[in-house]
């Protein structure tokens, strides 16, 4: 069956979870794409992969390392420290990126001639990142469908979502266990630190939700 | 003094117009952009170089060579021919291109702080480019708005010319023989070839702006 759904997937919570909605809408028409951006941490790549497989879904890897170039940051330069001072955007903001992603699903999607795109972007849990919000998504949806004249549909399952409802929403299609092989830490560790803002904010997701964390923690 | 203006600039005849008039408004004060697109012919940005020389104006290249990946196309693929068949976009339309090259330009000004970014892009004779037409340009500045957190704002003054009143602009800049540097021609020739379509359409609008292209053909 030729394939209906494209899934932004980064082997992490978010995007983990929008592949099994997707899966749920489209059973056995769903694609998935990461990015190589130059991230520190290649470990998100592999775990995208062991999680695809697991899934039985094609998963496309882009090089997308030009994004590294364009600014100076945190997640792409380890001289960097994680930090997010008053007023300033987070250092681990990657000027850019979802637009670069996002547009270069679209430019995949139409060549598949795959018209639903699902991203794991949240506007709840934002983290100051201004490229997860809601009027941004739309914007892009737009933009992308004008420059490409296409009709794509740009689905933000989670845009309103707290972690806790996240992980609820996981546990309703029954692929929960997938979460083991997600990865969140900023420190690139598996089993994961536990202390970085992205763990963090994870566990307290799961704390919330009543859920065990099938992820192992240092 | 701090660059006040980016211009996307590709070393063609309209991006070169663009140079021109930026340096009108921002003397001292504009910077260009190229981009590698794994275009066919490199003699594009040689011009640019050249042009920029010229100018005096900073030129920066970026390697945005992912865009081949994605799509297939006749401009960066040589066993692709050159065709616009009815009611298709024509061969040479690379997907997303002017996508990312406005978002990359918005990445980089912002960087550079940096508000206002010049593209040559033109409805009127748009040759069927999806990404040249005024609603494309308009979502796209709000999407990157949205998406950096930023205050940009793109300029396209040659949106509504035609080709011809684009030479007579260049003409009222006194920058007239900048355009013997430029590149048109889709066979990447210099001497240019004077009978591919790009070459065919530039002659058309030097003719009718009654001014003679000082450009050299074979």
């Amino acid at each position: 069956m030729r394939p209906k759904a494209l899934v932004l997937f980064s082997g992490g919570q978010d995007s983990t979870t929008c592949l099994a909605l997707a899966l749920q809408e489209f059973p056995g028409q769903v694609e998935a794409l990461a990015f190589d951006y130059g991230q520190r941490h290649k470990i998100e790549l592999e775990q995208a992969q062991k999680i695809a497989d697991l899934a039985q879904v094609p998963l496309t890897i882009l090089d997308f390392t030009f994004i590294s170039q364009l600014s100076a940051n945190a997640l792409t330069r380890s001289d960097i420290a994680i930090e997010a001072k008053d007023g300033e955007l987070p250092s681990t903001f990657v000027e850019g990126r979802n637009i670069f992603f996002l547009s270069g699903a679209a430019v995949v999607a139409k060549q598949k001639g795959i018209e639903v795109i699902y991203t794991g972007v949240c506007e709840t849990d934002y983290s100051g990142y201004p490229d997860c919000r809601h009027n941004f998504v739309q914007s892009l949806n737009q933009t992308v469908n004008f420059g490409l004249a296409s009709h794509l549909k740009i689905m933000t399952p989670l845009m309103w979502l707290t972690k806790a409802e996240t992980v609820l929403l996981m546990q309703k299609t029954g692929k929960l266990d997938w979460y083991a092989h997600t990865h969140t830490c900023y420190e690139g560790q598996r089993p994961a630190c536990g202390k970085c803002p992205a763990c963090i904010l994870r566990l307290k997701g799961f704390e919330e939700a009543g859920i065990k964390d099938p992820l192992t923690y240092a």
